[in-house]
């Protein structure tokens, strides 16, 4: 890490020598300092070397004197792409396999309302060939007097018929921790009929007790929605939470970033950071095109916004695709209206393998001529 | 609550009988339907009546045929400003009273680090007959692998320290459930020698189970910070969400927002919105000068921006100052080159009560004629 | 136009009286009066009938007791899509056409900085069979002691050549109006050896006089680029400035939105947008990946960001892709580091094909049924 | 300028070298390489020495193996305040002192209708003592369908009535260069009755062209207002465009941010920034409470959001206030109903007194004990 001066610092100065004081009792860190003398100016710089990851470049640079911090180590130890890094980038959970090179559509209920539509719903999955799905039972909302989802209660249903129609991973929202024990429960008591994605939204993306109970469990893989009002960077830094407990079974999920740029979508839709995370970690990358777009407008092309967003992820190398189907939308609890139909699920695979097709020859185009490029 | 239906909309139409469906499903409402035609275009409006409270109007939007949703009842039932309402705007804690005629200045360590330093602020408020503090025990920090706080183990020391100074208000944030029971033990060890008001920080301003927890005890009241990346009124929303529970002593703080559009503060100064929180709701109004202004900057005029802050905030009518000293800044574990000094204690609280004794004759000047005004 | 009115609303009162007496001036607009008696309380609206075009939703907005304003007409009268809108959507120049259903890549210098460069890069651009490109000779920078483009000293050089390749169309940004007139005599100096497409950046989108110039001549198409910081809504309703003084002849262009939630690119990226601006209006819409993304960073799959995020405007549609190329980036003046290499035109091109051929199967895949359906 | 290199860059690889090439043509800049060997990696970083103000970070950032770039010098040569600066950082205009230590009130029109409402202004004014106003002439607005002020036809009786009156400046905004003259040559024809401080709007801030205008004139000063959607680097970047082009009689406004983080008011009130404007340049800081806020809702204590929002920028030092006032808003044609009514005018500018009296103290409390601090 290095912290570049203000100008013409004097090393006399009392600003100067509170800042050395402040450095010199940092655990398990050495200080070099650097002066260069300019054509105009005197520039001085302070280089921290060792245990530099313990410090955070907003308190080194509210030091006094300071004017820039550069942090030139990794920022994220054990999901970050580091150079000759041989780690494994996949996971398997119950026999679904997750990396960067594949792709998963969880197509599936925003909330969970009654068991005829989960089961319409598992029977339709079935019937198109796909093995994941999206299940809300815990939902967070805005205001305490919405719906806030049918909870624990609904579990043993949703799991059985997960179990009849072969759906191997359900990604399902927690809240809180009990959460985790209560799907523990009930899959117990369905005799592991299926298995369970445990999601954290993008409200909870600075919850870290929370992350860091997600991160003990070996149980579960975790997906973890990007926040909003937050960097990436800071997003991707809640990731590693997780994952300083134990636990890198993650994949880490593109949801929209609020702001009124992105009107009239619900969300801005942010897939243009589906390359990037994928070059900053060795994370699977999801997209949510529901969320992010919030509405069912289509353009002039007959094509709906969400298939458009979700062609955008895929196209870049999007590895998921969390989106809202309901049999009877209009009878959805929460955010039906943006929910796709049964009888669009066909077209929307149909769209989905094109898109995919396509961006395994941009990759074949552009592939690296070493023999074990990725 | 009100739906605007798009122009021209067909009411033999199969996206409208879908609303009307939608519509006729929602449990304690009445619909009534209202055409209105106009020079260029027939106008549809759905008027819904009843228990709208546990509508969003995000789901209403989404449904067909609309395009606008207004509601016209109250969005804060519990903690809002409603007509004719004679409930008690104040409340005492610990024999301080908080209210929107209140002003209280909580001065403290943003961390606690060394019991030396605890002492040596306590001793400082108390020299400046100051009652209230603030002293962060769980740090919340972007990074898992930044300094994350003592925890429970310095809790006994700060609240003995506490009650030998006279300190009657401790503000301590809290990230986790557990740490209500922590700092109740803790208080109980050392007989009940202060009090503590609960903070629930900008990351946990949706963390809805945290929220509730807190809203469920009767013992502490709560300082809720606002979140960034949302709306106000979602944060507002949040507080509703404690109140919902049944504690409704809650202070609002403001603490700036995550913008760039703020630079070079660390966050974008939201006290213009003081005002408006005492407005929309009776909770008294906190601001948080050395978080949104993160910087020990100065003007030409000698003032540091975090006085400016402060003074922006308490002309336009806050109740609560939250705000970073440190006996020995340069030692801080957390924020400490934001922290004022000791020896600028002193001319802060003149400060202080020079721009509050300004605001109190500002709100004489204007003071409704009426014998009850507020 | 509809006024809803605060819940409750007096009819008796002053407020009312005064927002009753400010409709009433309102020139060639009829009001009507609505009251609705609910469970709850009474609503009020005003319908304002007629020549509500002229009215703004924020100035309405802010009459006493309004609530929420509704406007039920059309917002782009020129260029937006209304229903049975039998108008073009195409325009010709140039023998080049521009519409909803083309797709032309413009690559070229961001800057003009040497004659030989323009060439280098004019000859490429033919031996890729490309006949349209970009060049910058009037550059507007953040900096007053920036370079600002060499101005109209390089015209006749850059026009030359251009005609030499067999260049039909070149994209150039305009800052003041005079601008128009020294490229329609160089241009005619070179015996109208090219054609120019007038490029109004996103520091000028809100310079109505700019664009009022614009849209008085016919000689020019017109690319408008979105402004940061606006609404999508007031950027195209800086098109409409352009065509209601008689020139629709208007290239929308996406170019990224100035957020730090876009980070680590240059802007945040909204392409998601490109079906958004082709349903509202009948403008082609443009991307512009360079400014978009700002770096030549790679993914994994050893595909730039740029292209990726050219590739997700493509897959959604978009008429035109507006490219930084550079024979010597190095030497580039201005952005040259994020600027495309002669050696990557012939890759760019064929991932351009590829994924507009999948745009054009994705397409058919959902082709509305009807005869003559777009 | 320093550009701190991505760790472990290799001398030799082709990148170092485009580097290196690049650097070595910039014209009249030196460039010194240094290496620092680290406990983990090699750290490189290149100073540019020399005429580095004509560089942009941004186009340094983009070089090859370039991971940070710091400036070094001031930003604001001509605006800014450097160490030992004695330049003066006052102007008179039509015998009214504009500069830091100054405060005056332009309370007006926002937008001129009719003679009768400006006579009714002018008179408010001067018997309230007050010499300055705004008037808008040139109404630059969303929609080219709203009204656009009434131009050069009203000037003769705006700046006939203020001579009358005895109004010395009025603030008024130009969308493009001719307005200069229109307004040269109606001062004339009314004999130079009185003086006009040239407004540029927020739409304009990088309307380069109309800056370099200004700039170039020394009849009038200049009012520039924050540009929203850019940094406030950029802001104040536009300043220094007026000023590089002979020109430094320049006030600088806030007038809020355009970003739902603001809600409910119009913008997001940044009055914050005064203390800071105030000490990265030498110009006087105004502030625009009217169109920062929006509305005419009052808090609970009686005071107008526009009048806490006023109270706030003054408490900081403030040097100006621009404040919408309107004999009948109702009438008004441009944000009529966020305007001040003449009923209202003694009581503001009693408050206006209160809290600058105020400041004054708080700047005496604080001010540093040298002889000739400012």
């Amino acid at each position: 890490m290095i912290l570049i001066l203000q100008p013409q610092v004097d090393s006399e100065s009392a600003e100067y020598k509170k800042l050395i004081a402040a450095l010199s009792v940092l655990p398990n860190i050495q200080v070099r300092t650097h002066q260069v003398l300019g054509a105009r100016q005197t520039l001085t710089e302070i280089y921290l070397l060792g245990d530099t990851l313990s410090l955070s470049i907003e308190d080194m640079r509210s030091l006094p004197c300071v004017e820039r911090v550069v942090r030139v180590s990794q920022a994220y130890r054990i999901l970050g792409r580091h150079k000759d890094d041989l780690r494994p980038t996949a996971f398997e959970y119950n026999r679904v396999r997750f990396s960067q090179d594949d792709l998963h559509v969880f197509a599936g209920l925003c909330a969970v309302d009654v068991r005829e539509n989960v089961e319409r719903m598992m029977s339709l999955l079935r019937d198109n060939g796909l093995v994941c799905t999206r299940m809300g039972a815990y939902k967070p909302r805005s205001s305490p007097y919405a719906f806030q989802g049918h909870g624990k209660t609904c579990l043993p249903y949703v799991f059985e018929l997960a179990g009849k129609y072969g759906i191997r991973v359900i990604a399902m929202e927690i809240t809180h921790e009990s959460h985790i024990e209560e799907i523990r429960a009930a899959l117990a008591q369905t005799g592991q009929a299926t298995g369970v994605m445990l999601q954290i939204g993008t409200r909870n993306i600075q919850n870290f007790e929370l992350l860091k109970t997600v991160g003990r469990q070996q149980d579960f893989p975790v997906l973890l929605k990007r926040g909003f009002g937050i960097t990436l960077e800071e997003s991707l830094s809640a990731a590693e939470y997780i994952a300083s407990e134990g636990n890198s079974r993650i994949v880490f999920c593109l949801r929209g970033m609020k702001t009124n740029l992105g009107d009239p979508h619900r969300n801005f839709v942010d897939f243009s950071h589906v390359p990037v995370v994928r070059r900053l970690t060795r994370m699977p990358v999801c997209v949510d095109p529901s969320h992010s777009v919030g509405t069912r407008d289509k353009s002039p092309d007959g094509i709906l916004d969400i298939l458009h967003a979700t062609a955008q992820g895929i196209i870049a190398g999007a590895n998921m695709v969390l989106v809202d189907f309901h049999p009877v939308p209009e009878q959805a609890l929460v955010d039906g209206p943006q929910a796709l139909l049964p009888s669009e699920l066909p077209a929307f695979l149909e769209d989905v393998r094109l898109v995919r097709a396509t961006y395994e020859k941009r990759r074949a185009l552009f592939r690296p001529a070493g023999p074990n490029a990725s």
